[in-house]
């Protein structure tokens, strides 16, 4: 059993081999003035600490270390693998991958090792083993941070003969493989391992990666096969680190929006600690990013770390705003909001050159504290200090859990026909927006999670479903719970074949139903559609789904109101043992699946944290018993407290004060029940 | 000479070899529902037929031909030889393709054979001669399917070699050829065949393939190189199999929008029938599936098979929305309309794997026959069982016919200036669309079609005019036939280069006209058009001729209304000889040209199928004297029976009874003469 | 010293090698009626002259240069080395490029050398030596065009080596170049000058070609190398032209929009006359051919050539439409207004083959003289004829500079974040506009021209500041210059890293302020901008800078009037020694910027070439202390003339009369004050 963090960390990215050693001192003292207390280093420094193959030079990264702990900062180490130096291209070719247009990259950029790299897997792990017998016995040192942002895929012979390998574990013969894709459509059938390609543009694939292919079971393996061989290389890196050290968590820093190459699920179990690099748009929706941490505590159940995010600006992103005053405390707090234990930051001091130059730093080009955004970090800082043991560790407990599946995403993606509109997150997103508009918890969650903790399971857009998935979720409504699903639904097994003797396959029993079509709706086209007892009218598109009751206890909820199928059903709500079930065969708009919800909700039991109608983000955190309220908002206009959270004796943990009825632009509230309560 | 088919087919592509023999029986009682009368087979079965290169292996397609026998269905039998296994790019690499891009290709996909390859060309030939001695003796099979799809070039080594031989041919000298591609021109001389290069991305082309090129004299040729290249496979197979079987009608099936990259004219000669997949898109006018009937109908001037079309969905456009109740039998009929003598669907099994899984099928995923798609396939099944001896074999009568050609089409879509929108198709439609809307029967021919049984050659941009061409049409109009042509005509011969002396080259004569130079309209901008005689005025957009009037009987029909050249002639009329020719020298809106077919329905006394205004398609086959009125509402309202077309004393077919007054959206009426007329 | 041009050249390119011997002569009469003098030849001829390696044929050429020698036509006498020959790729396949995607082409196109090819050096430098030989001795050359508009970039290994060279020479040690490009980031330390890759997609760039990088220092290098290697080819054939002619000027022709790949600021030195073709687009308005003539005409400080232009429409720019009348006439002599010394076509007789053979000629593929565009010609070569002795060689005063950079260029559009949407040219345009709408003459441009003979030096985004830059701009200020910059400014050092202490670093002084941080605005987005004593509000746009007045006579000029930051400066004006400086933090909108310009205009005395508001476009030229002044009018209007210009005595030397006081729609007026004045 690995430690837990110490404390909340406030800090980030620091890269001082970039500057002056003469500089250093000068630097913790205006972080000082911030209240950091962590930093996370060694990210990208594989070029200073072996300058040549075998030849490590530790001693600027000794003077780091022993700096940082002389002024006692929580140390994040990292370990460097992720950017590989410029002699190793020229001496491996192999360590660089070969991309999906079929090229073989040379020296440059960063995040562009091969997975089945031989020589980068010896290299790696020797520096790892290096640094980690120099550093192990550091007390400042609270987490190992493992190579950095994993994602992106390689095709290269290496890849594609350990894909080979990859694939007799998991099919055994020929026949099962031939069978699981499915072969002998357009004489695809295979007859030697040696046979098989990767799916890059050069084979089976073609148009932008991840969206479209001949042989969707072959491709979703290769993705599952890429994440794995990348996992692999974490775990090499882990286990050389536990050699010399038991206790410190180890971790690599997840990301993306979510990142469609990694599935996080399956390297949750490996993570001592889940951390998250934060980026939202400009145009994000406030509801995105917290999506994404729920998504990023959901993989462990636990709380988890804010690795990266920028005090100011992004630079690689198409615009990047100011924030506007109070943004970045608003939106840092978010996450805590969601469950991130530590704020950090990429990065501490913004370099002066690089492809991330113009990156938001704590300490900017300019090198002054008396900045907007510097005074900002620091009031931050304050409010951590002050309020970390408060919510340190605490849970965030939800009874509704939304299903996100990484197989599913790829499958999905994959689907060729009847649209080409065809995304994941975004229809996903549908269903959560529709619960933080209603200050719901939810948890994100997995296909194998524990289904049976929750009074509702949504799963939209729920393709695949692999075996044993279906008895799952019908012994799951059978035994009282409630299920909520979509078209695209329990269509193809683990392997992307369709399930025979209709859809929605497995889920149809549960569901009452049977789809006997869909209808694509073309661009500017939607489908009305109306639910009982109600005048108004909603808009379905995307797909709409032909949908025939067959459970003696279903019932539509709601018809299409348009086209030649206006008067049959749209949304269907069928009772199942102990349960209920429901299913909406298309696309609503907003308004239109508000009413759904609005069943469910009913039906389920399921409470906002407040009473009121409010667009402030609320959301909660308990730790031994005591709840805080942490209400964001998350816009440029001021909003008033929902009064059942003024009334309640509540005080701000942030001010120490009863709350303000009034929440300014970006304003933030912690609240804690009074002792009275 | 080849026997025809034996009756109207009504079926499709059938995979049984997906399935398991356990199935097959349960299939063709289910197709025997519909009265599905045939089955495509093999086609992409030689993974399967050849496990090993030389090892063949044909008992499970013994018991499909078996079992299709049995059942007394009609066979269509594939060579299989469109997909290649995956043992054959391993041990043979190069049997695949090399891109645009210049890249090899590897194992996946199907079409991707290489024209070029010997060891394709031996592979594929020995298997047809197994596959052809084996079941030339089967009397149910009543077509052979060579390949599938034909189409994409290659841009491999081997191609390169085969061209420099196929230009040896051509041009016999290098002397000849560097005038032919006018080579002086920015130092391109060739002095030895191999120093030639195939115009792919790093030669002389670039872009979209097909759209840009330095020399397109060059580019032209490889696109007939390529054309003739895979004809040459083509015909490697059909010698094969008439090696033992010369009575039944071999042929591939053409496909495309036109399909760019295969001059079918050049390949009608070698088909015993033509054969067409159709697919058009939610978003194609009626007219446009009519004028690729009415192409394929004139490459043989023969009746074709509606060898592909879905019978539901297709999975592979951008979207593919329902089809709406009778839809489908009303688009199957619009082919049949045109001159199609079956119906045949991609497929009559849909698969649980591979790219096209969403793509429809008469036994669909559910693979019940209480679906709505089912019941509008059996129902088709049942008219065309007792109308197929009325129309097959029928004559589609035209006196007009529009020119259609391949090389015009490279070479025009080539052109570099004097604006990007150069394509061909949507240019010749503007023209199709006219006849249509008039119910004037046309054919589509090609320049080499003998053009004086028609009263009306519409020569549409007819930018390359080959050696004798200008002669024959001048002959043609001399001799009293009626041309109509337009702007970016007669300008390049057959090498791409430009006929001097002023546009349009060598039909200025038979025009009566010379055109100084043309503006090109930018985005937004249109030019007026007027009619002599008439206030309103049309839109000419595209290209804008500046025309002298040069023949002493040569006048304007119209006159531009705007821009510097207002009053300057934008339509000429042109008697010459016994004949008249018209020339259209601005892309007119469907108005304008419509004011320009008027006078040209008038002058050559061509007459709709009804004297009245309709949206409906009306078209006619005719067998032994009998003419056959095809009705048809291809539209999602309904539509009044033109009143000449119900006094008549007509018969629908399809009822037996007299034709109702009202046609329902998508409601057909096949009308006979009664038997006293 | 070169001599100088012999007289006013009109003329162009003519390939008589393309036709046939006996076309020549009547060729030649043609270009007679239209007063034509002058002919370029031999640009695309290699293949001709060297039909083998080492075997040379001038025959041909031999006799083109006798017959237009013999018509006493001006001969600007190209060296052909542009387009290679066939047999040259076949021989040495590295003449030829790779590109930005890896790939080495072959045969085919035109301007695709590989600058490091000692092959290429070789077979070239061979060519014209047997050129120059051969023709030095002919008195009617009058010009060397060396090769044409060279540009674009090769990323081969003999490149990659050469690159390597290159930056020895400008780093001598390794730890400088790490230094410079700031390698410790993502672990990019070279230990190894063979290590640096080139940045191409396979390396440290992506997306398209010069736009985005990861280390802005190595790629901004590498553009700096290929215009460098370039520029040697240029020198190779330019010295090995003088070893056999020391007095006729050698020159390239110069061309792009600017051309973003070569630094013609470094190769202005070694071209004898600056050479231009000029191919604005339809849509460009008028003022950007004058920004470019201005550009070029201030890289020597000299007149130019207008080497090449078109008398009608171009063939590849993606809509031509047709000169409307008198539109290239007044076109033409825009050139001559801003300094062109020759109108000069592309070309004399239209090709009937090639990518550009519908690019306009003098001679059209119609092959008559009865054409607008002919008469066009002939009437600009009788006002040549009649005016060039008035305007050869005369200079065009300025006052104003405005400078343009390529290494700003190319770091600025490396530049990543935070927005996308940052590009060099049009932002140098929104200032160039201003003055050119107020009739003030302006030169353009490069940071080392001298500053002290200007008034006022513009210098927008002026990004990269290299060393020395900001102390030489100071000492123009302090010693009453006047500086107007910019938002972007200031930030970089030359090799990309960022001058740390506050933006606009080394300008912060002369221009008074800090800048703490950027907004960038979101598509759809504008800032308010209001000017002090004035109601109206302005827009800006793009980024809005933060910025704190720091001298102590510094104000601002306008301020932000929304956003957080209203109420902010927006614009100010510094005094500084004896001048003033000033900085305009937003992208303002025409009407804002135009304020701005007020008060330039007003503090530093800069007059109009009228005082009156016009659109028409006027500017001077001065010979031997007599002013021309050239009135156009550039639209399809007509314009009066403004009085000023009326009263002052001119004579139009056009037409020899006092001016019209109307100009008809492309109507031009040169005048030059009458004998009184």
């Amino acid at each position: 059993m690995k430690q837990g963090l110490p404390t909340v960390l406030y800090g980030g990215d620091y890269n001082p081999d970039q500057w002056p050693e003469t500089d250093w001192d000068d630097d913790i003292k205006v972080f000082k003035q911030a209240d950091i207390n962590s930093a996370t280093i060694n990210v990208f420094s594989w070029a200073l600490l072996e300058p040549r193959e075998g030849e490590y030079d530790f001693e600027k990264q000794d003077h780091i270390v022993a700096k940082l702990s002389q002024a006692d900062f929580k140390i994040v180490m990292a370990t460097s693998t992720a950017a590989m130096p410029a002699w190793m291209f020229k001496k491996y070719p192999d360590v660089a991958r070969v991309d999906y247009q079929g090229r073989r990259h040379v020296f440059g950029q960063r995040h562009n090792f091969c997975p089945s790299s031989p020589n980068y897997r010896r290299l790696a792990g020797r520096l790892v083993d290096q640094l980690a017998r120099r550093y192990a016995g550091n007390s400042h040192i609270v987490a190992w941070h493992v190579n950095n942002e994993y994602g992106g895929n390689c095709y290269c012979e290496n890849c594609r003969r350990a894909f080979q390998e990859w694939l007799k574990q998991r099919y055994q013969t020929l026949d099962n493989l031939n069978q699981a894709w499915d072969n002998n459509v357009w004489s695809h059938t295979i007859y030697d391992w040696d046979e098989i390609q990767v799916p890059n543009e050069l084979g089976d694939a073609w148009g932008a990666e991840g969206t479209h292919t001949i042989v969707a079971g072959l491709s979703v393996d290769y993705l599952r096969f890429q994440s794995d061989a990348m996992l692999s290389l974490y775990n090499l890196e882990k286990q050389t680190i536990e050699k010399y050290d038991k206790q410190t968590p180890i971790l690599t820093n997840f990301h993306g929006t979510p990142n469609k190459w990694i599935d996080y699920h399956a390297w949750a179990k490996d993570q001592d600690i889940i951390a998250y690099d934060s980026y939202p748009a400009y145009d994000d929706p406030a509801y995105v990013a917290a999506f994404r941490y729920d998504l990023m505590r959901g993989l462990k159940h636990q709380p988890f770390m804010l690795m990266e995010s920028t005090p100011s600006q992004v630079n690689w992103q198409p615009y990047s705003p100011l924030k506007r005053p109070n943004q970045m405390r608003a939106t840092e707090l978010q996450a805590v909001a969601h469950g991130a234990d530590t704020v950090q930051y990429f990065q501490l001091k913004q370099a002066v050159g690089g492809s991330e130059k113009f990156h938001g730093a704590v300490i900017s080009h300019s090198q002054r504290t008396d900045t907007r955004a510097f005074q900002e970090v620091a009031r931050l800082g304050h409010d951590l200090k002050k309020t970390g043991a408060d919510f340190k560790d605490a849970a965030t407990p939800a009874k509704a859990a939304i299903v996100f599946d990484w197989s599913n995403f790829w499958a999905f993606e994959y689907v060729a026909g009847i649209t080409q509109d065809l995304q994941y997150v975004p229809l996903i997103l549908d269903y959560y927006r529709q619960f933080y508009q209603h200050q719901i918890p939810v948890d994100v969650i997995g296909v194998d999670d524990d289904f049976s903790q929750y009074d509702l399971i949504v799963a939209p857009v729920l393709y695949m479903v692999k075996k044993g998935l279906g008895e799952k979720i019908s012994d799951y409504v059978q035994n009282g719970g409630h299920l909520l699903t979509t078209y695209a639904s329990g269509m193809v097994d683990e392997s992307d074949n369709v399930y025979l003797g209709g859809y929605p396959g497995p889920l149809s029993r549960v569901l009452g139903i049977w789809v006997e079509e869909t209808d694509a709706t073309v661009p500017g086209q939607t489908v009305k559609v109306a639910f009982d007892q109600s005048a108004q009218q909603y808009e379905g598109r995307l797909l709409c789904d032909q949908i025939h009751l067959t459970g003696s206890k279903t019932r539509a909820l709601a018809h299409y109101a348009s086209e030649f199928y206006a008067g049959t059903p749209a949304v269907v709500e069928n009772i199942f043992g102990k349960g209920l079930a429901w299913y909406v065969g298309t696309r609503l708009d907003d308004q239109g699946l508000g009413k759904v919800i609005e069943r469910v909700i009913d039906q389920t039991g399921l409470a906002g944290l407040t009473s009121q109608t409010t667009d402030l983000e609320i959301t909660r955190r308990v730790k031994n018993g005591q709840e805080l309220y942490f209400v964001l908002n998350l816009r440029n206009e001021s909003r008033l407290l929902p009064t059942d959270l003024q009334q309640a004796g509540f005080v701000d943990i942030l001010t120490g004060a009863a709350p303000k009825a009034k929440l300014e632009p970006w304003d933030v509230e912690i609240l804690k029940r009074g002792m009275d309560q």
